[in-house]
């Protein structure tokens, strides 16, 4: 599947928050095969949510995975934006309602909450745009969203890590297992010489194994400037062997070239 | 002034490499009272450089800061990337050219590299947009580009964390300071009651005061449960005394919910 990642907080864009939920559903959406095309990040403003899903849906990805913005305060509209771009209204969900207010009476017998009952607030987080599945939040109260968008699925998930966490992987884990593609990943690491040094021969390994990424990082490790080199493949037939070749072939010239490859302490 | 980002790299949408370039940079352009929009992160491919540089020109920024993809080797795409965006065609410039040459010539002659002179690689980080500006990179080799499209000042900034803030803080920084806006945070955490108990009173604040931005962010913290609030003002006259009012009127009413003010110890 193409995949693309919304995701919604002023608190990113200010640069309070690091945000880490999108790393997080990257390595799993990457693990399972899939591609991550791309990841669009904006603040809790209405116009600017609708705007950029819009322009998602316009790539025509597979699926669309939203996080942030379900809360119960009025600076949350990730659901009234999504309403906006694919032009639903919004509505009360019954079963978002009932499932809002059990966690909410519950939460009030054990003592956790002082204040009873469905608050306009707590209300809120039930109206979700028409024709919307509302998603159980084990690990709080908005409930998520699944909507789909002609071809486009597209799910709304909480932004605090925890509940965005919990919610993928019962919900969007077992989707992306079941459509399950290859990803393969080799890397070393070697001293010595230098990126620009090694270059040429990586390009050309790149051209004979035509199906491979092959990237060069250069940084500053335990041994100095070192170079890492990795070699990914998605969804490429024999991936794992044709990596092992081309891993084989570019330490071989690192070696020539009077490089070393150097192995992780960690 | 109102600012997007385009961050570059494979080893992001796969997960391998948490991006902390985007932090690093939506602190200091909030700081300096510029507005952080919108944060995009694509792949090194050709199309989807070209593509998302499109869309983010379309929304007529008024300064883009790229990162990644401007090093040696051939998966390093961005600037072919930006010239097709741009209409542009690839040049050789010869100040970078002569710039990349002495750098590479004095790392020879220190005996860091063992490769003398400008092979293809090397060469090819000289290739830049046509009315390109190069930038010289202190801690690395590929220069930066400093191209202007329309309204929009576009930067690109190597992809490695060092060299990039090296090259932000010598060219950008000094924009950033010069057409600085004036941004204030004020926030406090407090326990005891719920995010939706205290959301009806935030949007009678917000209300009261429209031109600050009012947000909690539920969380758990050292004391278990605890909402932090958070009062931001971009570029709002007597933000610093509104935000002030603003705060003590929600401490006044998480108290008198017998909610608790935590200070915290870090």
């Amino acid at each position: 599947m193409i995949v693309e990642l919304l995701m919604i907080g002023n608190e990113i864009l200010i640069g309070k928050t690091q945000d880490t939920n999108s790393n997080y559903l990257a390595k799993r959406i990457t693990k399972y095969g899939h591609l991550l095309r791309r990841i669009t990040t904006i603040g809790d403003d209405l116009n600017e949510i609708s705007k950029a899903l819009r322009e998602i849906i316009s790539h025509q990805p597979d699926l669309v995975i939203i996080s942030g913005g379900l809360g119960p305060t009025f600076d949350d509209m990730t659901l009234q934006g999504v309403g906006l771009a694919l032009n639903r209204d919004i509505k009360l969900n019954q079963t978002a309602y009932n499932s809002i207010k059990k966690a909410y009476d519950q939460a009030y017998k054990r003592g956790i909450l002082k204040l009873e009952g469905m608050t306009k607030e707590r209300k809120k987080m039930a109206y979700l745009p028409e024709g919307s599945t509302p998603l159980p939040n084990r690990r709080g109260t908005a409930p998520g969203v699944k909507i789909t968008e002609g071809d486009v699925l597209i799910f709304c998930l909480p932004g605090v890590p925890m509940e965005m966490k919990s919610m993928f992987q019962s919900i969007i884990l077992p989707i992306l297992k079941e459509k399950r593609g290859k990803f393969i990943e080799k890397n070393f690491t070697f001293t010595g010489i230098g990126e620009s040094r090694i270059a040429p021969y990586v390009s050309e390994t790149e051209q004979k194994f035509a199906k491979l990424w092959i990237k060069t990082h250069p940084r500053l490790g335990e041994y100095g400037a070192e170079i890492e080199v990795s070699i990914t493949a998605l969804n490429v037939e024999n991936g794992e062997e044709l990596a092992d070749k081309a891993i084989n072939e570019i330490k071989k010239i690192v070696l020539n070239l009077k490089g070393k490859i150097v192995t992780k302490s960690k």
